[in-house]
C-alpha cells in the first residue's frame, strides 16, 4: 500500500501518518518525492486489515490518496495458487484442457421441453444441461419458473441423458433442496453481490457457478469469488455474461471477451461465457460462442429450444436444435482447448 | 406495442403477425409505411401478457423489432396515479411538501457512537437516524456489522433520540426481526434485483427505501418498486446513489441528479438521494447535498459520523457532526420544498 | 417513425400533430390503443426531414415520445446495399471473403525502426502497413509523432516491403499530403464525430479507415461513415476498437466483439478489429485477435514494433515481431474466412 | 511514480527497472513490502519524461504496473495555481465570485430569430449570447447551421442587446474569422480531443469554452485544457454537458454535477454547465439548472428558443423564453454565489 501526500503536507502530517501504520504493526518507510512525500507500507498486510486501514489513512490530514499495491482477494488470485483449478462433477471436468458446453432451455417449462433438449443438446456434444427452476425477471409479471417441480425435471431430464446439471439459485434457504437435484449451483448475475446467498453457498460442498454482475469491475467479480471461497468451498467458477452496454439498439449487454485472458491472468478459477444473455438475440450468438472459445473460454453456457417462438423466457436469444448442433460443429474446428 | 417489420417481410408474415396477436384477445391493426410494414396493438394489453407476447412476437418471421409504447410498470407510474405519494412513520411524512433528512453513520459501531450520532443529527434537524446492522462490503475481509446487537442499539438511540430509523435488510428471513427494531426497512443497490427478498418485504406492512443498482436504468428500478408495490405494500420511497462512473479517480459513483426530476415526472413515489455512497468522499458531500435539495428530491440519506477518522465503514466518505450542522443551516437556505 | 401520445393527450392534440405530419407530405395514420393513441407515418420519410420532422413532433403538446421504426442511415445500411462491400487497393482487398492483417508500429519513429517492422510483418503475412506519422495523445507533453518525415518513410518502406499502407489523419488540410504518401486514410477514434475531418475525406478518392469513437453507439458510427459516404467515397471500412470499460484497471477499452456480428447484420461494410487499442497490454492482444477472427472480422488491425521496450507510444500494448508471427499461425487455423 | 513489481520478480528485475530510472537523471527507492517490492521516484519528474518513462517501465520484465502518484497536467491543476482564475471579457467575469449565464438559441436560423432571442435573455439577467453558426450534427442529413451569415447575426445581435457571445467552433482554418465575430469559442464536446482545434485556439488571444466529451474522465478533461494553456492562452473556461448514460430512455446524458466540486477542488479554471444538451429535454432542464447553481457551477450555458416547437435544432431541449425567465429569478433565490 502506497499513500500519497498531498503536495502542502507538513512534516507532521507525514509522522502521524508513519505512526499509524506503526500501531498497527507494518512497517513505514518515507519516500520523497520531487513534489510530494509517498509512504509505503514494507509488511505483508493481513487481509482483515487491509480495507479498515486503506479508509482509515484515506482521511487523515495531509493524505491525498491511498494506492494498492497488492489485489484485495487472495484465494481466487493465481499469484497464490499458480496452477489452473478444474472443477469436477461426476467425471465431467471444467477447467484446463476440457472445453466443456453446457446447454438448454432459459426457463424449464414442461417435462417433455426439458426431456427433448436434454437428448439433442447431449447429442450434439453439451456435457451439461442448464434449466431455471427459479427465474429472475426484470418485470414482477413475467414468467416467474416452475420452481420445485421444475428442480424434479431437471433431475429426472439430466440423469436420462447422462449429463450434469446446473440451475440457478436466488434464496439461500433453497440451498439444500437445489442442490439434491442439481449438479452446479448458479449465482445470477443480479445477485452477485448478495453476500448472504454467497456465504451460504461457500457452507455447502457443491460447485458454485459464479455469474458477473453487469455492472462489476473484475476485481469486485473476484471479490465475489472470494466470499465463497473464505467460507470453505472452493470450487468456483466463474461465468462472463456481458457488461452494461454504451446501447441497447441491438444487443442486451456488452459480452466483455478480454475478461477472458484478463481472469486466466490473475486467477486460477475456470471461466465460461454466456453469450445468449450478453446478446438477447440469438442472431449473434453463434459469433459470440466462437470468439469465447478462440480466446480461451473454458466453456459456454447456452440457451437452446427445442422450440425458441414458443419459448416463455428469453425465446428470442435461445438458439433452436439445429443451429446448436452446426454451432458444436464449428466450435470443435476452432477451439483452442484440446479436449471437447 | 408496435411490431416494426423489415423492409422484405412478406405478406404472409405480416399476416401471421396479426393472427398471433389476435390469438391473445388484442386488436391489431396494420400501417403501412414508406419502406416497412408496422403493426400496432390496439388494445389495452394486460401486464401478464407484455413481457411473454412481446418475447413472442420478436422472434417472428420477418419481424424486425418490437417497440413499447406503453410502459411495463403501472403501480409506480403517475399516469395511474397522478398525485404525490406520501410516506407517514409516526407522523414523520416522506414525500412532498416535506424535505426530510435521515442522517447517521455507515455502520453502528457502538452504543457510545450511536446515541451521539443520533443526538447531533436531530438537533441538527435531521428527523430520521440511519445505521447498518448488517453490512454489505465488497470485500469478505472487512467489517460485516454487528447484527442483532446492532438493531437493538439503533432501536434505542431513535427512541432516545426521538428519530425513525432506518436499516439495510439483506436476508429476507430477517425481515420480521429487523422489522420491530426499525422503522424502515432499506433495500441496498446490490439488492435492488434480488426478487426473494423484493418480494419478502412487498408482504410486509412497513415502508421499504428502496436503493437504485449503480447499474440499473429508471425503468429497471421502477420494476424493482413495482415488484414490492404489487405484493400490495404500497409504501416505497426510491433513493438514488449513484451510477457507474467512467472512472472511479475522484468519485465512486456518478450522482444522477437527472433521475429527480425524471422520476418526479414518470412516478409518484417520493425520492430520497444518498450522495455519501455516491462520492465515496466527504469533500464532495455538501455540494451534492444542495444540488439534490435544489433539483427536487423529497430528502436525503447523508453519512454523519462522531469521528469520521476512526469509523469502521466509509469513514472517507461521513461528514463531522460540525459539518452536517453547517449543511444543515445551508439547506434551509436553498430548499425549494415549503417544510424542512 | 411512431408518435406516441401521452393517456391525457387530447383530440384536438392528435388532430395537431396528424396535421402537422401531413403538412410534410406525408401521410398519417391514427392507431387508437388501450391506454393511448399511437400515430404512424405511412409514407417514405425523406432523409433530410426526419430528424427536423423528430424534433418538431417530440415538443408538441400531448406526445410522449417518438420511436424510429427505421434507421437514420441509408448508404451504410445493408437492407438498401445486400452484397457486402470490399475495398481494393492495388490488389488487395479488404471485405469478404479475405482476412486482411493491417501492422505495424503505433508511431514511425525512425527509417530504420519502419523498415525492419515492414520486413517483419510482410513475412509473417500481414497485407498492410500501419505506422502513425501524426498521433493524437490525450497528454500535450507526450510524443506527438515525426509528421511529414513520417509519411515519407511510410511510403518508402511500404514500397520496399510490398505491403499498402494506412496512417491517420487528424486535419482535414493535410488531406492532400497524407494521400499522396498512404494508401488508407484513418479516422481516429477521438475524430469519430469530427465531421469537418468526415466531410473533407469524403470528397477524395481514397479508402478511409473509420475507427468507432469510444463512447459511440453503432448508430453514431453508421452515421459518421454516412458522413463520407454521402459526399460521395464509397470507400469506408469500419474498424471498431474498444468501448469504455467499466473500469480500467486491467484493459484500456472493452473490446466490443459483439459488434462484428451486429455489423455485418445491418451494414455491408467491411470492419476490421483492434484489439491493441482495446486492450492496452500485449498480454491480451493474441487472444483478443483470435476472438476477433471467429466472430467473422474481416481482418485486424495490430500494433507490432521491433523493440517494444523502447517504443516511443504504445509500447505496453506492442508485439514484438517474434510474437506476432505466431499469432498469424494461429490465425490461420482459426480464422472463418476463406483468404488470409 | 511507483512502480510495483510481480512478487515473482527477481532482484535482477528490480535492479534493472531502478537503473533505468537513474539513467533518467531520476532518484529511484526501493520498497520492500510483504508480498512484493516497489520502486519510487523521489524526484521532480519533468511533463515531457512522464509519459515515456511510465510506457517504458510497464513492459520491462518482473513489473506488475506503474501507479502515478503525481498528476498528468500542471497547468491546469490547482496545486500549482491555487487562486481561482477568472476569465474577463468586456467587462463580464465568468468565474468566482460572479454566476454567468449564457443562453440563446442552439442553432442560428435567422436574424429575427436571434434579435429577439438576444433582446429577451439579456432582459431577463443573461451575460451572454450563445447561439451556433457551424453545427456538429450527428447525421449528415440534419441542419448543419448558417455559417459565415450566422455570424454576422451573432455579432449583430450581442451587440445590439449588451451581450458577449460565444459560438463553437469545428474547423481551425475557421478560427481567425470566428475570433472576429465572437467573444468566446466553443469547442464542442466530440471535439474535446481533436488536438488540431486544441493547439489552434491554444495560439489564439481569445477565451476558449472547452466541453467534456461524453466519455472523457476529468483527468482526459483537464489534460485537454493543458493543450490549449501550455500553447499559451491561459483563458479556458471548463463546461460539463452530461457523460454518457446507463440508458437513453429518459435524457441524452447524464449530467455529471460532481464534476462540479471536483473541479473545483483539483483545478482553477472555472465550470460552467450546460444542462439542456445532458437532458436533451427542456422539462428536466430548470431542475439541473438550479442543481448545478447550488453545486457551485460559475455559471450555465442554456438553451433558449423564442419558438421551440419550430426550431430547426434541438428544439425538444430548448426553454422558451417565459420558462427562462421565471428559471433565472429562481437561480437568484437558490444561488450559492454572491453576484449573478
Amino acid at each position: 500500500m502506497i499513500v500519497a501526500m498531498r503536495s502542502d503536507a507538513s512534516q507532521a502530517d507525514v509522522d502521524v501518518v508513519v505512526q499509524r501504520i506503526t500501531e498497527h504493526g507494518l512497517k513505514a518507510i518515507s519516500l520523497p518525492g520531487g513534489e510530494r512525500v509517498a509512504i509505503g507500507i514494507a509488511s505483508t498486510i493481513p487481509p482483515e486489515v487491509r480495507a479498515p486501514l486503506t479508509e482509515l489513512l484515506e482521511v487523515m490530514p495531509g493524505v491525498d490518496h491511498v494506492a494498492q499495491v497488492s489485489r484485495a482477494y487472495k484465494l481466487a488470485s493465481r499469484e497464490f495458487h499458480p496452477v489452473d483449478s478444474v472443477v469436477e462433477i461426476k467425471g465431467i471436468t471444467i477447467g484446463a484442457p476440457t472445453f466443456t458446453v453446457a446447454a438448454g432451455p432459459c426457463a424449464i417449462e414442461s417435462r417433455d421441453q426439458l426431456m427433448r433438449a436434454a437428448e439433442a443438446v447431449k447429442k450434439a456434444g453439451a456435457k451439461a444441461l442448464r434449466g431455471g427452476a427459479f427465474k429472475p425477471r426484470t418485470s414482477p409479471y413475467a414468467f416467474q419458473g416452475l420452481g420445485p417441480k421444475g428442480l424434479r425435471y431437471l433431475k429426472e431430464a439430466g440423469e436420462a441423458a447422462g449429463l450434469i446439471t446446473v440451475t440457478e439459485i436466488m434464496d439461500q434457504h433453497d440451498a439444500e433442496m437445489i442442490a439434491e437435484h442439481a449438479d452446479i449451483l448458479q449465482i445470477g448475475a443480479r445477485n452477485m453481490q448478495n453476500y448472504a446467498l454467497l456465504n451460504a453457498v461457500g457452507l455447502l460442498d457443491v460447485p458454485v457457478l459464479l455469474k458477473r454482475g453487469p455492472g462489476a469491475t473484475i476485481d469486485e467479480w473476484l471479490l465475489a469469488a472470494e466470499y465463497i471461497l473464505c467460507q470453505g468451498n472452493r470450487r468456483v467458477i466463474l461465468c462472463e455474461r456481458g457488461v452494461h452496454p454504451l446501447d441497447r439498439t441491438y444487443t442486451r449487454y456488452t459480452l466483455d471477451v478480454s475478461a477472458i485472458p484478463v481472469v486466466k491472468s490473475i486467477s486460477h478459477l475456470p471461466i465460461l461465457v454466456d453469450p445468449s444473455h450478453a446478446a438477447g438475440n440469438r442472431a449473434y450468438v453463434p459469433a459470440l460462442c466462437l470468439a469465447a472459445a478462440a480466446a480461451g473460454a473454458d466453456g459456454l453456457l447456452v440457451e437452446v429450444h427445442p422450440d425458441p417462438a414458443s419459448a416463455l423466457c428469453d425465446g428470442p436469444q435461445s438458439l433452436s436444435l439445429g443451429t446448436f448442433e452446426t454451432l458444436m460443429q464449428d466450435i470443435r474446428a476452432f477451439c483452442r482447448k484440446k479436449r471437447l
